[in-house]
């Protein structure tokens, strides 16, 4: 359907100044945060009510027009890049906190809601919402259920999918689901945990119930540097094998550490080769002596320079330096490119070696600043795109990562999605009869295939073209492994 | 397929003694713990391996043969009741635990492994499995994962899909499926999770990943009285919005704590009207000063005698009633009927208050005991079988109570499943549209419907047949509930 025809259809659901067509009204929706791809929409419209989201999807159901739906446009995979041909579903004005119980300690919310306004408005009651995406003032909790978000605190408290209660989900066709509720379990299949990072493949999410959970009433960060970050991989793996929960647990090397001093002067040893943040919570009586156990491994497994922070200023100072890592990593380079690999914890040391061998053979510099206690990676691969062939060489070495990711049992992303950056990886994650899995359940909800189509889940003809690249469990041979 | 040549054909790919088609032999396996319900199959089949489960399964794929799996039998739903023209597939005799990494903490299991065995194996580590359904000694992780199994520690521990890593699954025509792994997050559709409660609908579970906890330094139970059920219920949702995760919250009313008294003599006040067994574990330090806050909080809520078992051998009486009522209540009554229901526990106190009115107008008398953290209701209604009409009336009775727990936006089932027990309330429970997607994604897994057929999801027809009775999010008026 050409965008004339398309906007007046839509005009007759929306209030006409919802409906975005102009070629210079839609260049702000061309992508989200994986910005080497644009792509013009053929039309943005935003919806104000559930109401509107359904008869949008009721119309473009029935004329066979792709909808890609998205929040903030924060993503980093690409998935809410629009379809040439499409409509743009942004979800941005539908931004109420609907209903905030602080005796339920649950809050129901429109898709728009930022992630970090949950918190603001439940700290009143001593409440907060757990999961802590970097880009939390500014993605929406509609996208967090999209890519199943994470977070810093996610190693204790758990990804989005472990704090929803329910979501409401408007079908391809303009029908409205009511997934999961406020009981603690559901019979019939789990189509909330289903739905959750489902990346847009399934409905659009219109409406999210989260659970809130008791702020702390006590919080101590450690800081811990080591001289090799294989000692501080497995000084990770030591703590958590010995039945501590840290609230987080954040990993950094010599060159994110340098980018972070240079950037915001947190106080980081220099001359350490990693640093591990550590944050307890919980009754203070419990968080001092969980310090006094976490220093002593820590101790034994190698740490130098061992600093609690005396005060929350000093907290927030430690805190400070890993959130801007990216940032500050971005000054030292012309462009950076940030992978999302998750594996077992337990090769964080080899997978860290691995990686280094690898920057010195494709000759680029790579920070690692990530989620050690998840096992979630970030290395970020500098770059300067400017130089003839280094954005290739970059995205070639974010390929081998992830292999080598997969290669140890580990997966190609930990919170930021497949999207379209990783759709040939996902040809690497998974077989055919599993990729077909897929497919059969994306047509139980989009038969036609118009829900975000090209992103998530490759098409098994796709990853055919990319010849035979399937590993699992740890069965490809990978040279940057000496165990395998 | 007739019995003598569906027998030959799989002593094709079976040793001859494990395929079981003698009348006798069979009989055993005509049920589960739903005795109500019985049905021989056609013919029973003992696998040993996961090849010897996919050729089977290939076999009755291309023979359209019927197949029912199941672990040890002691599902609550009808879940693992024969087809009768079908194979039963007995998972018992995989019984090997695979793996047991102690640094990880993670045990690798084939799904005949009792649950509690798993625990016992992980004892010497200081480690052990989470969710513990009461028939623990008996149950088996394959048919835990197929219930998503609960227990009395799944308030703080989570059910049985939050306690997974990864479950190999045999496919309808024999193939195999490797679902999560070791690594925190996935990308993909999230099948681990569909695959965990789908009641065996979707695949047969031949191997199973669990994560293993630490086990708790210190352990403290609580026993507070009241005067009435209502202000127990009140008690236990004021104890969670404090902030405090008991790691089990147990309700017991009058009728339940006479039966559990004059059966083990647990030392429960006879005349309180219902008692509370919180208990709270952690680190010492930290458990002392839970117990202060719990008994404050408590007492503000109306308990009157609170008792801290002030050693193992008290703390171990105190559960003994606990876990012995239901065998109890049995010693009261020729027979009962044990419902599971679970709502947000702000309902508690009302939906107590409905169960009370609902019996004085069935005429039946109603002990509870249960999940009360959760909001998981187990009322195990008593009646005579052999008294005319009692047993209908009792059913009446369940799906009355059933209803409510919707009426007030919980669910059906808890942790039992739905089976064939439960699959009319599914209508009440689930709308078409919701079904009709439950179809879709079983379509994608089974499309010819030969994996537990008529359990679980009931048909539209089914539905319709029953009339319109679906609610959902408390719409349906109930005349139990004065709010309402």
């Amino acid at each position: 359907m050409d965008r004339e025809t398309l906007a007046a259809r839509l005009r007759e659901v929306l209030p006409p100044e919802d409906v975005v067509d102009d070629e210079e009204a839609l260049r702000p929706y061309a992508g989200d945060a994986l910005t080497a791809y644009r792509q013009q929409p053929r039309v943005v419209v935003l919806p104000r009510s559930i109401e509107q989201v359904q008869q949008v999807m009721a119309l473009c159901s029935a004329e066979g027009v792709p909808v890609v739906a998205r929040g903030a446009g924060t993503g980093l995979s690409g998935g809410a890049l629009p379809h040439e041909a499409g409509v743009l579903l942004v979800l941005a004005r539908m931004n109420r906190i609907l209903e905030l119980d602080p005796v339920g300690r649950i809050a129901r919310l429109e898709p728009g809601v930022r992630n970090l306004a949950i918190s603001e408005a439940a700290a009143p009651h001593g409440l907060y919402y757990a999961p802590d995406p970097s880009s939390q003032i500014a993605c929406s909790i509609g996208g967090n259920v999209a890519e199943n978000s994470g977070g810093v605190h996610c190693l204790k408290y758990g990804l989005t999918v472990h704090n929803l209660l329910g979501v409401k989900l408007v079908t391809v066709d303009g029908e409205l689901l009511e997934l999961g509720g406020a009981a603690l379990d559901s019979p019939g299949l789990d189509l909330l945990a289903l739905v959750t990072g489902s990346e847009g493949l399934l409905g659009v999410v219109v409406e999210v119930t989260v659970r809130l959970l008791p702020v702390a009433a006590s919080v101590q960060v450690l800081l811990a540097a080591f001289d090799s970050v294989a000692a501080a991989g497995d000084a990770v793996s030591a703590v958590i094998s010995r039945g501590i929960l840290p609230a987080g647990m954040e990993m950094m090397d010599r060159l994110a550490i340098e980018a972070a001093e240079d950037f915001v002067g947190a106080g980081y040893p220099r001359d350490a080769a990693a640093i591990l943040l550590c944050e307890l919570d919980g009754e203070p009586e419990e968080v001092a002596a969980q310090v006094e156990r976490v220093t002593e491994i820590l101790r034994a497994a190698g740490a130098g320079d061992i600093r609690a922070a005396s005060d929350p200023a000093e907290r927030a100072r430690l805190w400070a330096g890993r959130k801007a890592a990216f940032p500050a990593v971005g000054r030292i380079a012309p462009d950076y490119y940030c992978m999302d690999g998750t594996i077992p914890r337990r090769h964080l040391a080899e997978v860290l070696t691995g990686i280094g061998r690898l920057s010195e053979e494709f000759d680029l510099a790579v920070a690692n600043v990530f989620h050690a206690g998840d096992g979630n990676l970030h290395p970020l691969i500098l770059y300067d795109a400017n130089q003839p062939g280094q954005l290739q060489r970059a995205e070639d070495f974010g390929a081998r990562i992830l292999e080598l990711c997969v290669a140890v049992g580990g997966t190609i992303t930990g919170e930021h999605g497949v999207g379209i950056e990783k759709i040939d990886q996902m040809c690497v994650q998974f077989t055919a009869l599993e990729l077909e899995r897929f497919h059969g359940l994306k047509a139980a909800f989009d038969p036609a295939g118009l829900l975000n189509p090209g992103k998530a889940v490759p098409t098994l003809a796709r990853c055919a073209e990319l010849g035979g690249m399937h590993v699992h469990g740890g069965r490809l041979p990978h040279p940057e492994l000496e165990r395998f």
